[in-house]
């Protein structure tokens, strides 16, 4: 993703499965198509190990909210917390500065 | 991590790794143990597949910015760009709302 301009916000999501999430997968991937197609959507960064850490970027907090109560999205929630996970945390944050780096060798 | 109160601030830190980075490990777990050792700081949570994502939190900009500019740290930084990363980005976050969520029956 391109960096916005700040500020602008992360949802931070820090997850741990169970260890029969079969349909996990299914839906992680369907949930980040959606949020792609939402009012105010910036990008996405997931990355899992023993732990899953995904970041959801935002224009604004009503935009967040918006996601927050999409139907699906709600539906998500709810087998989420009945079939997916043993523990998240989710942070709303509002971000200040940012800046990025490429190796000069090896940027496009 | 116990849940600070907020308002408390994040640094995402997202990265991927050169193909030689051999003495990357050994640096990352120095640096969370340093890390933890720094006024302010209130915890850490790193994750790597393709990307790696860490993201550590602080009581305040102070305490980043001390962190930031910590002898060893700068080191680190340095040899980042010189031998471990092809690409990273960072964000400084000020967490405005945070929640967490387990599943009742594995909680401890």
């Amino acid at each position: 993703m391109k960096l916005p301009e700040t500020p602008y916000y992360a949802v931070i999501f820090i997850s741990e499965l169970r260890e029969n999430a079969s349909d996990y997968g299914k839906w992680a991937e369907y949930m980040v198509k959606l949020a792609e197609d939402q009012p105010g959507f910036l990008g996405i960064h997931s990355v899992r190990d023993n732990q899953g850490i995904t970041i959801s970027y935002w224009e604004s907090e009503s935009a967040i909210h918006a996601w927050r109560t999409h139907a699906e999205h709600q539906l998500a929630q709810k087998l989420g917390k009945s079939d997916f996970y043993r523990y998240y945390k989710v942070e709303i944050a509002r971000v200040e500065r940012a800046y990025e780096w490429w190796n000069s060798a090896e940027k496009d």
